[in-house]
Order: structure tokens, then sequence, then C-alpha cells
């Protein structure tokens, strides 16, 4: 098979490895409207190859099921209705089964176009086959972190995934701050490979002298936060912060429980003690923020950040977990949102989010880069989200 | 086998046949706080089962499954805590084969036991066997009930039993008024076999002489309603009706479909136009009112219901469809609810809902009685409901 | 003055007295939505009487200020659009001066038609005036309920009257049950003198033999309710009684205050210690029913109240507080709205709400009688509402 | 008097002048969670300048009122509990003329203080002074903003403040690009006078060349957007802005009302037409952002706004309308709270906010400059708030 077959192959493969142990039950739940189901996972980015390529290459074209244009669009306003998002848990049919044969319905169609065309795809092609490849790499991250909270509203405490499947490493390393200069920094993808277009244009920005820490927070030292209140002071926290802390009850990360003074944590494998040499994980910007504050120090902003991971000089910066940084996600200088439903991928949520910047333990290899940008709403918690301090020179 | 035992297995044996056509995914969605999942179901009445009877009869009692204890209790407070019904539709574990596996240790169980005691129970344990069974056979048509309900979210529409299933038949007697005479008659149930015991104590009331409809009211007749303005004239409605029919947009009975100017109809065995010929049904108390009084006419209370009922002279007494009367649902002079938790059984719930009679197209053969005490809240539509009138004489 | 004139003069005036001592800001607070301002209050009775009696009697009727028809319409869809319920708290203008301006200028336009139609009414426009004498009475005590429930949200503790001025009598005599005995009894009001609608028509009724309680309960007795663990056992609950202690957190009547261990109570006259010896008062249905449970005993029926009060046996049956009976208010047998605006006055609130007898502290002198049929739904506690107990003989 | 004693008078003085036309009604009501009462306001300010610094300097110090310390706090947690926010309308008592006693009492206590510290008053209390005066003129405009939302709830349409008292200008001039170059340059104050904490540390930041417009964007202009199907258009919006425009069925700026054809404005002075030569004043961010997308042009960042304005390039840089900017309410490279309740200001709201620059026709003379950041979440639209066009060179 040609590259670009077989670059669409194993992305296919690897949605369909990860969902292999999910019953069909398990694949049927929502369990919150930021939630998808895994089935509704693995329809979607088979809806979007399926209408973002086959449906514009093929002038006898038909769907492979009239309802599933509804069903499986996401947010795609250019691409007509959508079932609503917080109901998608409602949606028994089709079943795990049928969603089977709608992928394999369309990797045949798509594999045949591919082998079509060719090994020289002309170059809006290969973007749009890019960006789709791209888009299933952020939803097999979306169906591990969905299931992993789907499971985890379950008093039986079930495990998805064998013990070690998708775990986060310890950090052994001593805690260090390093020393970065400032002044005028490129920041942006320079387009060597791909990017999504919220990594667009590269451009300049001027930075002053400033410290990072080498590597991120562990759950040692969220828990010494903890101990010393943290949760408890008010003065650690961003107002809305301190209004979520009192409203849901915040006391500890997502995920963590108090299990007669033993802190237990739920995982893709089922539930086991916290392992305070880990990188801390499923806390909301809020809480990095505060801890930030309680720490003397603060979150980067991204620039810092890309600048730093660029330099080579921090530990994990592509793995293990995101970290939240201080800036808010907002268009570069000179962005601009392409034409048409491609334009829709990013540009629109552009507002009342904050920008992560790394990679975590369930990003599929290789998908991640410096000058990727994730982002989540401030209070967001069921991502692989920790943090890495910064300070003022 | 000896009868107990076969009555047993037969109730426990057709709930297992309503689900046999249903996928683990559709037994596994809860698309409204009032609907339960169809596992949910089929794990709750052997769970009824298990902590009625068999906790109570085996000193060497081991639940099947400690969690199944919380995750399957309804509403006995008496048994300990419960997981939040709403969130029903969350659990994927156990899945709908587990569920199998919970209701085959149970059987094997509860036949062994009642091989043991042998033909000659004593009067407690008959009297639970009795309450178990014909709570499985409430949980059947609940099953129906709240199945349908979750496939009409479905924009594929789709159908799960085959045509003719669980049909309504047609009424194609014409209406009358059968004239009763009143005065002071006999109320409730005289325990000649099982009966709730909401059904009790029997006792005497003074009616006025009245009229009842020999028939319940059509599709036919509530399309006449609806064509005369019915949903939108405000002097037909009770107060807290007319609200629902503005905040809900009610247009018509639940599950009606307007495809351009035709009316269609959700039901278990798919989308087809309505019927004109079968009794309304899926309309909420607030609706039956005021249909009545569009009529001229009124609901019978539900001693006049079984009044008339008991003299054999309606038609469609007990089948088709569940008929609302006027009457709220509140205990009889003298009723006392038992002590422990099958106290929580009825009792508590005589508060903000009122008394249907009858029985429907899905209750189970037999499980219905003229002393019969069905009861919703007044704006329920998800059962299958509709109404009988009556007026003064 | 003829006495028609009096009395409309007089009633007229005992609202403005109970509003004299309340500020313009008092007036304006509406501090849940089933409260009114008391400057809406003023207002309402005031647009009933323009509405319904002078809007149909003069030929060149003009409304005093063309918006108040719609700011002062509280329920009544014949009479048009209505301005919002739960927002009247928003509506600075009119301001309570404007308010009394509104109130003189129908006050003359009432009395120059009532003095020019002279002392033999005729018999509809009689029964109107009735009305809306009995409706302005109606709404006195609502604005003391109101009131009360306003200043109570205040934490400043503030007073509105006068020490003594709204005050409920102490309960001296000995609890004794008195013993009724039934058979076939009349109920409902047989038109001597004014009535509502919804005391009509006059019928009959079977009773058991019942025994019912000389007195109210008290907040002696009810203390003691509380301190045998009554908010805290479930099997005493109905079930949508127990949701509402434990969602809103009732450990006491509303208005009662845990001050260190003292109970305090908030009053119309300010905050001082619970007196053991009154009426408990500010108690819901579900409450009134726990507590006749936790007794050994239960609710009467509104049949039974009424029997019992027209024998004269009652201690403080028309005066200190409502009391709840287990009857759901629903018409009586034979009963029919009249047609029109006047139809909508108590015919469709025969839903979803709890039959109260008596009268109370605030029940302006007169207005109440034996066949009287306050309501409210289950769950309210903001009326003066307690409790007298009954049994089965 | 000496100077800061004169101050501090006018601008008690301007607080009283603009409640003065306000009745004691219009000063109680609370028309949404945002908005406060008049009389909140007026005492909230007072509090300010009793805790932070009477109640610092008078070692006899006794609060005015015990239970004023509650109610009046906004958002201090430092200063201890607070009256919730959203039930500020529930407040009756103090009244409008217990808050002006408040008023005098702080008053005369201020000015007594004052005259006794004389001219040369340590740093520390001169900007505490500073401080609380801004605070008030910060209110000023609330107040404004405030009463103009509740009065515009009020089906009646009344008018608090005579024709033109508060009135927005005409923009005569043509609209233009002004073309600005970019690079170096600096952001911030530098401590010439007054200014917040949120304004410093003055900084660098690096600036593309870019274009602003001279002038606001008028109702003009905005009719044309709405006429080309500016809140049709999902391709225009943010996801987040899209969703408000259809939850909320934004079709215009806040306060336009469709009167046959003919767009209305609510205002200060009551209502009138809509002039399509004003600055179109009350739309949110999002809208803001959305014109800007339809005029293939973008919000300035805040950094090119103040650039801009600094160079006096900019007409009505500090009247008339505040300017939505596309940056997010971020604390500046190096900014640090001040320690204590102080601290709370401003610092703790960088969360989920947008920029808006320039000042308005009801922010007080004096009070704003060039690096003045104003915040609002992106949907609010109850401020003062308009637009000016930027673009990339």
């Amino acid at each position: 098979m040609h590259d670009d077959a077989q670059r669409y192959h194993d992305v296919r493969q690897y949605t369909e490895a990860l969902a292999a142990p999910l019953s069909p039950e398990d694949q049927t739940v929502q369990s919150m409207p930021d939630v998808s189901p895994t089935k509704w996972h693995r329809a979607h980015v088979t809806w979007f190859f399926e209408t973002f390529i086959l449906a514009d290459r093929d002038p006898d074209f038909r769907p492979f099921h009239d309802g599933y244009w509804t069903l499986f669009n996401s947010y795609y306003e250019s691409k007509g209705p959508r079932y609503p998002r917080p109901d998608r848990g409602l949606i028994s049919r089709p079943g795990a089964a049928e969603v089977t044969d709608y992928r394999l319905d369309v990797d045949k169609r798509m594999i045949d176009l591919l082998l079509t065309l060719g090994e020289d795809l002309e170059s809006d092609f290969a973007a749009l086959l890019d960006l789709g490849i791209h888009h299933e790499q952020q939803h097999q991250e979306l169906l591990l972190m969905d299931i992993k909270h789907v499971l985890s509203v379950n008093p039986l405490r079930p495990s998805a995934y064998p013990e070690g499947a998708h775990h986060v490493d310890r950090l052994t390393a001593a805690q260090e701050w390093l020393e970065m200069a400032g002044g005028i920094v490129g920041l942006g993808n320079d387009a060597n490979g791909f990017a999504f277009d919220n990594e667009w244009p590269r451009h300049e920005v001027l930075l002053r002298p400033f410290r990072i820490a080498r590597r991120p927070v562990t759950n040692r030292e969220w828990l010494e936060f903890m101990q010393d209140g943290g949760y408890n002071r008010h003065e650690l926290w961003l107002s809305d912060g301190w209004a979520r802390v009192n409203a849901e009850g915040w006391r500890s990360p997502l995920y963590w429980i108090d299990d007669a003074g033993q802190w237990l944590q739920h995982t893709l494998s089922g539930t086991r003690p916290v392992n305070l040499d880990e990188p801390v994980v499923h806390v909301s910007h809020y809480e990095a923020d505060a801890f930030a504050a309680w720490a003397g120090a603060r979150l980067p902003t991204e620039a810092e950040w890309e600048v730093a991971a660029t330099a080579s000089v921090l530990e994990h910066a592509d793995d293990q977990v995101w970290q939240w940084t201080s800036s808010a996600y907002l268009p570069y200088p000179g962005f601009h949102a392409a034409p048409g439903a491609v334009g829709e991928y990013n540009g629109k949520f552009m507002s009342s989010q904050m920008v992560l910047r790394g990679g975590s333990c369930v990003t599929p290899p290789g998908h991640a880069r410096p000058t990727y940008r994730n982002f989540f709403p401030p209070h967001s918690r069921w991502a692989f989200s920790g943090l890495r301090l910064a300070a003022d020179a």
C-alpha cells in the first residue's frame, strides 16, 4: 500500500484498538455533556472523512446512511443541522457493531480512492487527508478522556484497560528553575509538516526574561498544597475559581478518592493509590493558577512555554500531562479562518478558553509538537491536564 | 414443578422475552429521569427477590454482588443507600449479559428454595412471593413504556418489536352513555386473590347517579378536539395544565408527529400513520381533563369507574389504555402501610398524583383487576394513558 | 352611606391600614415567586373592581391607566396578557404613592356608582361586589403572609408591626380526642350568605366514625417531634416530602431560627423566642402529615373537619392557624365553573394542591366560615398553616 | 476646605445628585443578578470608606451599624461574610433615607479625619483615599447602567432623567482608517497620577503595523449589519456567541425595540427613536466581534488601542462608548496583587472577561484615561459598550 493509504489505515486501526476492550454498553454512555460516547467518536471521525473528502470527490456519492449525516456532525453549522450534543448518550442505535459497518464501508471507499489517486496527491486533497488523520488522533485522546469519565461515575469502580496500558510515568528528577533570556522570539508554526490553523501564522513577540520549571508539578507537591489548606484559602484563587471550589466541593484533583485517609485515584486501569512521584493530572486552570500562587510562582504564558520547549530544555515537554498556561486562547496576529466548513475547525472556539501546551500519556504518538495549542475552559478537569511553574526572572 | 415455582418461572421468562429483541445499547439508555434502562429493570426485579426473600431465608446468604445492592435499589430507604435515579443511564456495567448472569443465579436460588419449601407456603412467604411476581409484572409494563420513550428520541425512528406485537385494538363500537344509579357502594379489594395494599381496605362510599361512556375516547375524537383549537383555548384547561401546554409546546398527544400534514405515531413497532379508530393514548391528565371539558363532560371518579367496571357494563375496562380519573391518589379510609421496607411500596407515593384505572395493551395478561389503582403525576404522558368520559346524571 | 358602600369602604380602608406601616421599599420587594409586593396587592384588588365592575357598567369607561391593565392582572387569561408573576418585584413604578392615587380614583368611582344604584342592587351586581370584597380580604391575608416572608430574608431582622398586632393566641386547654359518629353528612355551602364557588354545591358524603383533636398541635408538641428525630426518619414521610426535607434542609418550621440552642421565631413584630403554648404555624402539608404519622394519628379529611366544625365541638376552628387536611383540592360533585373570567377564580387551580380548613390570626375578621376551602401546594410553608390531628374511631 | 476633603466631598455629592431623581422604589429593585439596587451602590461605596479607612484609623472605631458590614460588602472575602449578590433586591431595609443617614455619618467622620490630618497625607493613606474616590466613581457609572436596566423591564417605559442628561453625542465625521506603525511600544501606566493596579506595571510589547478606525461604529452601520442578516449568519460568530444569539433571541442591540417597523431605544430619559448618527451601544463582545467579521475587519487589541489613543489620533477615545477589544483581561507581565483586601480589587477577576477601552457618556468626568482597563464577560450588554474597528496593515 502506498504511504497515504498506510497512514490512513494505521490511524483508523488505532481507534478500533482503543475501542476493542469496551463493551457495547460502555460505548453508549455519556456521563456529562462534555463527554461523547465511544461509538459516537468512532462514527464522527468516519463522518468527517465521508463528508469532507468522499462527498466532494465522487459525483455518484451516496452517504452510507442518510440519518448519520445529522447524528454524527459535531459542530459544523455549514454542514446542516446537528443532533444536540448533550443528548448523544440517548442514542442506542446505530449500535457499536453498526458503527463498525459504517467504518468499514468508509474505509473501503477511502482506500479505493487513495489507491486510485496514487502517490502524488494534489495539495488541497492532501491537506484534507492530513486534517482528517489528525482529527481522528484528537478524537483518540478524547475517547480515552471520555471513557475514563464514564467509568468513574460507576460505583463498581470498573477498569477498561490492562494495568499500565495508558499510564503516566514517574518524575524522579529533582525540580529546578531554568533561566530564559527573553527578547524578541518567533512563535507559531512555520509550516514544515502538518499544523492546525490555530498555530498560524508564525509571528514575533517580545518576552521579558523569565524562569520556567524543568518538570511538571507532582502529586507529592499537590498533596502539600492540599495539606497547607490550598482548597480553603480564598486569597489564592481567581474569583470564578473560588466560586467553583465552593459550588462543586473541590477538595482534590478530579478522580481522587479519599478512602479512609488514603488517597486513591480512578484510572483507565481501575482504582489504585495515588503515586506521589507522578505528575498531578486532572486539575482545572483555576486549580493550577491557585497552586502557582501558593508556590509563589505563576503559570507560564504560551509564548514562554513554546520558547523553552523549542530550546529543548524542558523535561516532559510533550508527554505525560497537558500543561495549563496563563494565556487565553485567542487568534495569533494575522490569523484568518479558512472559508467553508473547514474554517469552523478552530477559530470559532477562540473565546473563554485557556491554552494548554505539551501532550499527555493518552495523546497518540507523533500527534503533538512544540507549537501545538490545546485549549479547554478554565474549569475543565477531565482532560489529562497538569501544570508546570514559571516565574519572573 | 409445583405451582409457585411455575408461576415464578413464567413471570421471569416473560421479562426476558420482552428484553430479547433489545440490543445491549438499547438496554443501557435512559432518555429522561422517569425512564429506567431495560437492564436496570431486569436487575431491579431480581434484586427485589434477592433482598426481600432470599436474604431473609438463608442464614448463609451472600448477595450475588455487593455493589448491586445499591445500584438496583429503586426507592427503599429502609434497604440502605441508593444510586441516584436520574443517573441510571450512566451505568454501563454490569452489562446486559452480566444482568442475565445475575438473573440466572437468583432464579436458581429461588427455584431451589421453592422446591425445598414445597406446595404449602406459609402465608407471609406466599404474600412476599406474590408481591415479587406482581412487582415484576409492573416492571414488564414499565420496561415497554420506557423503551418506547428511549427509541422515540432517536431521529432514525427505530422499531423494537415486530408489527402487531404490542398493538392497540380498534374501537369500532359506537360511543354510548351508560346510566348508573349511584347510592352506597363498596370500593376496594376484598382480598380474594392478590391485591396491592393501596386497594385496601374495602369500604363504602356514597355516589350520586352518573353516566359513564361505554368505551374510551378515540384518536378520531381527539383529532376533532385538536382541530377545534383544543390546545389553544385556555378556558378548557387547569392552570397547571395550561402552563405545561405553553412551556412544552404540547399540540398533540405524545409520540404524534406532524409529517407535512399527516399525523404519524411512534410505536414500539416503528412509525406509522395514526389510526383514527384506536383509543387515544399517551395523553396527560391535564389533556384528558381539557378534552372532557371540551366535550361538555368530565372524567369519572375512581369510585364511579370501579362501580361501572364491576358491573361489567364497560367495554375495554381492562385492556387497551389506562384511563385517567378525576381522583387524586390518596389512601383509602383505614389504610395503613405495612411495617418495614414493604410498607414503602405504595403509601409514600400518595401525594400529587392522579389515579388511572383499567389496564393497557402492554399490561401483562392477568395483572390488572377492577380494583387496581394505577397512578401518575398529572403531567405524565409516557404511560399508555387515555381516558373515558363521565357526566352527572 | 348605605350598607354596600360602607362595606366597600371598610374593606378598602382595612387594606390601607395594613400597608400603612410599610415603607415604599417594603412595598416593592418580592422575596420569592409565590410572594407579591405589597403595592402590587394594593393595586391588583383595585384592578379587580375596576375591571370586573366599573368597566362593565360605564359606557364611557376609561381605565385609570392603560398599562395597569396588564401589570395588575393576576391570572385572568380572559382579561388579556399579564405581566409575569415571578417578576412583580422588578417593577418600581408605579410607586406606593401612585398606587394610592389609583386606589382613590377607583374608590371614588365605585362609591359614586354604589350611591347611584342605591340599596337594592340587582343580584348579579351584588354578587360581583361581594366577590370583590371577599377577594380583597383574601389579599389582606396574602399581604401579611407576603410581607412576613419579605422581611424574613433580611439579616437585620426587621419588624413591621407593633408587638401583638397580628399575634397567635396561646392554647392552654389540654388536648383531647372528640368522638364523631360518621354516617351520611352534608358538605359544602347552602348559600346562606356569601360563599366562593368552590364551596358549592352542597352534597352528601358517607363518613366512617372518627376521632378529631379538640385543638391544634402546639409548638411544644412540635418540638417533641423534632427532638424525637422527626426530620431525620424517612419512614414518617411521604416520598415527595422526604425529598424536600433533604433538598431544602428542613429541620424545623419555616421562620424558626436556631440561636445557639434557643429556638427563635421570625414574626411580623420581629424576632422573639418560640412560645411553646402557641399553635405550630408555617409547616407544610408534608410536615403535618409526617407529624401525624409520628403521633400515631392522621390528618382529618376536609369532610371530617367540616362536620366537626359545624357541630361546634372544635376549639380554634376558625382562627389562629389554617389546618391542613388529608384531602386534595378537587371540585365537589356537580361543581361547574361560571362562564367568563369570574369562572377562573377557583376551578382552574383544582390540581396538585391540598385543602386547609379553619382560618388564621391574619385572616380578616368575618372572612372565613366552616365550609371555607383554603388550598396550597403540599410543600408550601409561608401561609399561616398548622394542623389538627384525627384518627379512625 | 483643603483639597483632599474637597475631592472627597465632590465625589460623594455627585453620587447623591445621580440618585436624587430616583424614588425609594427605584432605588430598591434588582432586575438581574448583575445589577445592584441604587441604594445598595450608595451604601456600598460608603462601606468602602468606613471599612478601608475609618476602621483602621480610629482605635475607638464603631461601625455605623453592625449589620451593614455584611450587607454592603461586595466581594471582599478578607472582610468576612457577604450577603448573596443575586439577592440584593430582596432587602427593603435600610431604606433609601436610612442609607442617606449612613452616608452623612461616614461623611462627617471622613471630613473630620481629613481635616485633622491636614494637607500632607502619608502615602498609604493618600493611596487608599484615592482608591475610595475612584471606586465611588466606578459605582456612579454602575449606578446609571443598573438603573437603566431596572427601568427597561417596566412595560410602562419610564424615564429617570431629563432629556439630554446622559446622552450620547452624534458622530458626524466620516469614518477613516488610521495607519499605525507598530514596533516596540510601551503599555500601561507609569504612575503619574492615580491608576488602578491592573494598569501596572508599564511594560513593552511588540506590535505589527495595523490600521485603526478614527471613530466608533454608529447605529447606521449597525443597522446595515442587521439588514444584511448579521444576526442570522453563523459564519460571522464565535461559537459561544452564536449559542447566545439563539438561546436569548438576540436580533439587535440591547434596549432596541421594534415598534411596528421603527426601531426605538430605551434610554435613561425614556424611549425614543434610534438615532442613526450615534455610536452603537449596548452590544456584547460577541456582537462586536461578529460585526467586525462582517465588515472584513477585526477588533483592536488593547495594546493597539492604547498606542493609538496615546498618539491622540482617535476621535471619541475617552467618552461616548466603551470599546471592546480583542484582548482577554489578563495580568500585565510582572503584575502582583497587593496584600490584604485591597488586593482583591482587580486581580481575582482576571479570568473569562474581555477588555474594553475608552470611556462612556456615563463615566464620571476625569475618571478614565488612555491606560484604563475596563472589563466585562463577553456576553455582557448592559454596559455602555460599543466598538471601534481595526485591521492588519
